[in-house]
């Protein structure tokens, strides 16, 4: 059954944030500062964009609910909430605002930061090794998400989430080139988003076949993603965003805007998203719930 | 077949390396500096003591050799050198020297020491899953890894590595207790010592009874090895420690002799390694090597 995409997101949010919960150590378990601090980040208004679409990749594959897909929905929120607070800190973006609050490091401390980061993707390994499916597929997820978020490892794989942070950092100050902008987009936020909705179809016992496809999906998604952050970065006030715009201009960041300019990135991001949908063909009418999530993606104003 | 320790602590030595060698990408691989920075932490003259106690635990519960269990070690190795990578930055222990060489921040810078940190603990669960025993043990082994170096939940299990740095930079300037400095090195060294014995058991495919044998032992080696390392700081030159002797005294850190004296301290140490040892009559004779190399723990000079 279709749904509105407002309805999809509200009901990823609002079941995210109920796994989260139960998974993340209270505030009042001791040491209660790394605690705090996980939990200031991890319930700091995150969309859920990454647990939603593993969720709905899995009702996709399976063809109904999924039980239990939501705690690999929390893991992935975990690993981007732990990348995003390193990436904060003072030796790398050096941001003091995240979603409008201050960042882990401005609220709790670098030392703590650190380990708060550190914890947080501890505690999704530990979270996978918990999910309610086969161990196969559990085995699988944990390498799946461990490539994604990892450096790359040069030519048989694409870089990961980290590997794209390590290109971000020394590129600054660099004329940003379509190639390197490209590499560093598709290894720091497309990695995730890919893994996110692989992994979603790993969990509902997905073929090889199904996988493939979905693995394309989630390339091409995750690129138009972060081109549209690239824009939205441009056009919009620090205020809409919650986080200080225009920095990446600032600081001369690689951008797609960059490159290509505003109006060429957008007509990018819609090509890709086109693109991404014939990957689903296969599932037919079932994939119009992903869809949705995805077309919300090229058209978000924050 | 019982070898002489020194035999033992250089397989060990030599089996890990050869099998890091070939898990970390080499140095010429893009990103380069991350991984140049991974591998000068990791091969940076560290002992193996955790590989080796998987290693030699999963022997003696196999009855002989096991095929892949260095990669386990490996992956142990690498979550110690992230640990030790994160501990040694300034919003840390802000420390220059480790095992006689540059601290990754010293050498790579610190944005590139925090992401070779991330990058291992993510290599270290992609490993995990790559190992060659069953899914259901692997899952299990990634569930008991992530719980031992996370940071505790509290009253059911016991705080993980990451809760007793936690606990060690927020006890630093008070008066050491004995309540704290034992909870500090049972979570900070204590968990991952442990975890090593008790993955080395699991990988092996050692019963529950046995594991639970196993995890006896390595919560009193885990221990007393930690006592034995704050005797050796206050005794010992930086010359021969290769790192800042005398650190933990000078910045009133928690260790076992400011509580209880450098005799007494000692004293206890052997105490818990005999107590450890009554842990494992259950494997009579096979237990031999993983006795000589945990009698090593506690009278090693360096």
């Amino acid at each position: 059954m279709s749904l509105p995409v407002q309805e999809l997101l509200a009901r990823g949010v609002a079941l995210t944030d109920v796994a989260l919960e139960r998974l993340l150590p209270g505030s009042e378990v001791l040491p209660h500062s790394i605690h705090r601090a996980m939990r200031h980040s991890v319930f700091a208004g995150g969309k859920r964009l990454r647990p939603l679409l593993a969720m709905e990749t899995a009702v996709m594959v399976a063809g109904s609910e999924m039980d239990g897909v939501v705690e690999l929905g929390a893991a992935l929120e975990m690993i981007h909430t732990y990348s995003l607070i390193h990436d904060d800190l003072p030796a790398l973006d050096n941001d003091d605002l995240r979603r409008g609050k201050p960042t882990c490091h401005v609220a709790y401390g670098e030392a703590i930061a650190i380990l708060a980061g550190d914890a947080l993707q501890t505690l999704a390994y530990e979270t996978l090794a918990n999910l309610r499916c086969s161990a196969q597929a559990a085995v699988q997820i944990v390498k799946e998400v461990a490539v994604a978020t990892g450096t790359g490892v040069g030519g048989s794989l694409p870089p990961g989430m980290i590997g794209g942070q390590v290109m971000d950092v020394e590129g600054e100050g660099q004329k940003p080139t379509a190639e390197m902008v490209e590499a560093i987009h598709r290894a720091k936020t497309g990695a995730l988003i890919t893994v996110s909705i692989v992994t979603g179809g790993i969990y509902a016992g997905g073929s090889a076949e199904q996988i493939a496809h979905l693995r394309a999906f989630g390339e091409r998604i995750g690129l138009a993603f972060q081109i549209v952050d690239d824009v939205l970065d441009l056009t919009q006030s620090s205020e809409s965003l919650g986080k200080t715009a225009g920095k990446d201009t600032a600081t001369d960041k690689a951008t797609w805007p960059a490159v290509f300019g505003i109006q060429e990135s957008c007509r990018q991001a819609d090509a890709l998203v086109k693109d991404a949908f014939l990957a689903l063909d296969g599932f037919g009418e079932r994939a119009e719930n992903l869809k949705s999530v995805a077309r919300y993606l090229t058209e978000r104003k924050n």
